[in-house]
């Protein structure tokens, strides 16, 4: 192997550690990204540090304060570009010019635009070797809403469905529970989890009275510690009853629908009737949630995949099958296959009996 | 590890090797079963050798050519039980015995009435040391046909459905090609590969004058040394064309409807208009047909699962959305979640952008 091979094998090696360490705040450090930080000096490891929640130091602070003196002449491997703006702690970049490393590795470019760049420029012009992009895919992953939202002010969009094999979801009664099996239903709570807010629309909550909260997560022990996702209402009519149980908690509820003072009694955020595209563009600029899951029935799930709001589809599939009458899990309509709506397939999991589907939408045609 | 620990690990690893031999029987045996052969002595690898088709030796008497002298005092692993009848070629029971092995190791027993039990009672009468049931289920698999029609006198039937992500085949219209990828098309090949015979419906016919034949496989360049698949309509009405593409090889088509004397004047085989599961066993007992697929359109598709009479449904499931319009793929009606037709999953593959399931189906109730 050439020596740049080599060398490109290790800064790829400490990378992916400090990638594994910034998924330890994937429930907690919302609306802030996931950041990991390694401090590498003379091939051992000599500090590391990760972003555990808002308002608490950044990965590189708890990574420097780990090597101590160790970081003079260090490399710092840092999952996102470190920070050149004051906020709620003093810029990262300066922090680790003022600790003396020798080398700065980052994966991604921040896309926020108060830090893009700055935060290499800070550590290039105090002489520190900047290398940058090394395993930028694997760590863009882990901020998917956060760096789609500062690039383009529109959160990353989750489509949850959950369907038997003949893409029904329930019987037209409206009998349903359950179709897809317990790991499923537990695989969902991740989702959810690292949402900064989950849609439905209101004929889910007459029906089904839920509370589209985090109830159970593998790993997590006090959920306390984790943050939870909003719970945003579709509800044009005003119909969301005071008696629904999500209102326990209501400030963690909003509602796009018309204007009720018993809602505002409550605290209860409430967004003028609006289109889905804008209300998004509102949860990014004025709440700072980047992570959206939409877990609703057909018409809403239609409508979100129609207006090409998707980004990524997140499909259960039940080993059933309930019948041509039951309820069709979409309710698009075409007549000819050049309108289908296809998908490219990023994985697929078994879960039990049931398998997982990860899926981005396309806009190739066949 | 306790000895007899050892003994089982190294008894299961030559079953292994056993098996992967008769594998390389799976497209050309037929209707005889696929059988592997390995012998070893002293714990060396001393022959081997796999039933290659009809009318050419069993799988034990290649491994004792290969093996030669060697043979005398040896062990050898045979996946099914050795015969112990004279029919195309004299029992492979006696021939072990004759080549002086000590032991034999057996993965399953032979389920044949004619042979059960008989082949290893010839070898344990000639102070031969018999041991069975290793790696029996992974050596069941090889025969899935004809160990169910020895036992039952029925076929392992396996239904083959494509369908979108919400449950459809094709528009409203008819229009259709293609909603899988040509991975998942290529899978296909296998499965009738390894059946004795293709079902489809006179729909399926009319509509695309498929012919349901076999004309790329993996690993085989040369597709005359294969055994294709019969193709069998069901034409209740007579209304299979002359023109009908699969009529161009008559002798593999068989035909379930009012007797043509055309068809008849072409070699094809007829059959009365007769119950699905009254067909399959004539399958069985006059025709030697122990693997079915059923490759047709949604009527006749949950007829099978209606009926009961599927052991392994093959589904691809494609990732795009034909809308509630499309055509459905299965006909069943139901009113009640109990009614539902549940699964167990087997296994998920990916291939390409689609997906294939294989299930189970199952008779539990949730």
């Amino acid at each position: 192997m050439s020596e740049s091979n080599l060398v490109r094998e290790q800064h790829e090696f400490w990378m992916r550690r400090a990638i594994q360490l910034a998924y330890q705040g994937q429930y907690s450090t919302r609306p802030n990204p996931n950041v990991g930080c390694v401090i590498v000096k003379d091939g051992q490891h000599v500090g590391e540090g990760f972003h555990p929640k808002a308002g608490q130091p950044h990965a590189e602070v708890f990574a420097m304060r780990d090597a101590g003196e160790a970081a003079r002449g260090a490399t710092a491997y840092v999952t996102l570009e470190p920070c050149a703006h004051y906020g709620r702690t003093p810029p990262c970049a300066k922090g680790l010019v003022e600790a003396g490393v020798a080398q700065v590795v980052v994966a991604c470019p921040d896309p926020n635009p108060l830090v893009a760049g700055k935060g290499v420029q800070i550590l290039r012009d105090a002489g520190i070797e900047v290398i940058t992009g090394v395993c930028e895919a694997e760590a863009h992953q882990l901020n998917l809403g956060f760096l789609k939202a500062m690039a383009t002010s529109m959160p990353h969009v989750r489509l949850k469905v959950a369907s038997s094999l003949d893409g029904r979801t329930a019987m037209a009664s409206g009998e349903s529970k359950w179709i897809t099996g317990e790991l499923a239903r537990q695989d969902v709570q991740h989702w959810r989890a690292i949402s900064g807010a989950v849609i439905t629309g209101i004929e889910t909550v007459l029906a089904d009275d839920c509370q589209l909260n985090v109830r159970q997560l593998d790993g997590i022990d006090d959920l306390s510690k984790i943050v939870q996702p909003q719970r945003i209402v579709l509800d044009r009519q005003g119909r969301l009853p005071l008696t629904a149980k999500m209102l326990e908690q209501p400030e963690s509820v909003m509602v796009m629908g018309p204007f009720r003072q018993e809602l505002a009694d409550l605290g209860v955020v409430q967004f003028e009737i609006q289109p889905l595209a804008e209300l998004l563009k509102i949860l990014v600029q004025q709440h700072q949630i980047y992570d959206v899951m939409v877990e609703a029935g057909a018409t809403l799930s239609t409508a979100f995949l129609q207006e090409q709001l998707v980004d990524e589809m997140i499909s259960y599939v039940a080993p059933t099958l309930l019948g041509r009458s039951a309820r069709a899990m979409f309710t698009a309509d075409f007549n000819r296959m050049a309108e289908q709506l296809r998908f490219k397939l990023k994985d697929v999991t078994q879960l039990g009996d049931d398998i997982r589907l990860r899926l981005i939408p396309s806009q190739e045609t066949l």
